[in-house]
């Protein structure tokens, strides 16, 4: 589990959030190791973008970080992203339903 | 969507959490409107606890504050917890394989 927190320029906002929308889904989709991708941002602060990462274990996350489209997301994302910090967090519990 | 950001006394932990996960079974079994709960402890902080929660909507949460589950939860906690920040999101991507 890890949380990145980003801070997006302003003007890139809406190009930065719908590379972060196509990364999510081909994640998703084509690695069985991506368990969940939960991107949000803050209601008072906008271009702050928080992304809880939940992966099946360390290979899993490192081998997506090697995938095409991460790597497409990595480089068309990066003079939009003002800064980033990444959050490493233990699951305590973790629900959801069926999406 | 919404991130509650909480910090619990450390002789508190161990019991704080066990009631955490109590509370977030309950609320997935029980209320269609809840759909996600995600709880996590930081890992350079452990009595930094995170949530990230995902309801149906304004009504669903509403409810949720009123059910015997959560008050239950907020009575027995309430000593254990030193600080308590919520922060309001709006959903960007949410994906997540079935659990």
């Amino acid at each position: 589990m890890r949380i990145a927190q980003l801070e997006i320029h302003p003007a890139q906002l809406e190009a930065y959030k719908a590379a972060l929308r196509e990364e999510i889904k081909a994640s998703l989709s084509l690695e069985p190791g991506v368990l969940a991708l939960y991107a949000v941002s803050l209601k008072d602060n906008p271009t702050q973008i928080w992304i809880f990462e939940t992966y099946a274990g360390k290979d899993a996350y490192e081998s997506h970080l090697k995938t095409p489209h991460f790597l497409r997301y990595k480089t068309a994302t990066q003079h939009m992203v003002k800064t980033l910090k990444l959050v490493e967090a233990d699951s305590i519990q973790i629900d959801a339903k069926p999406m």
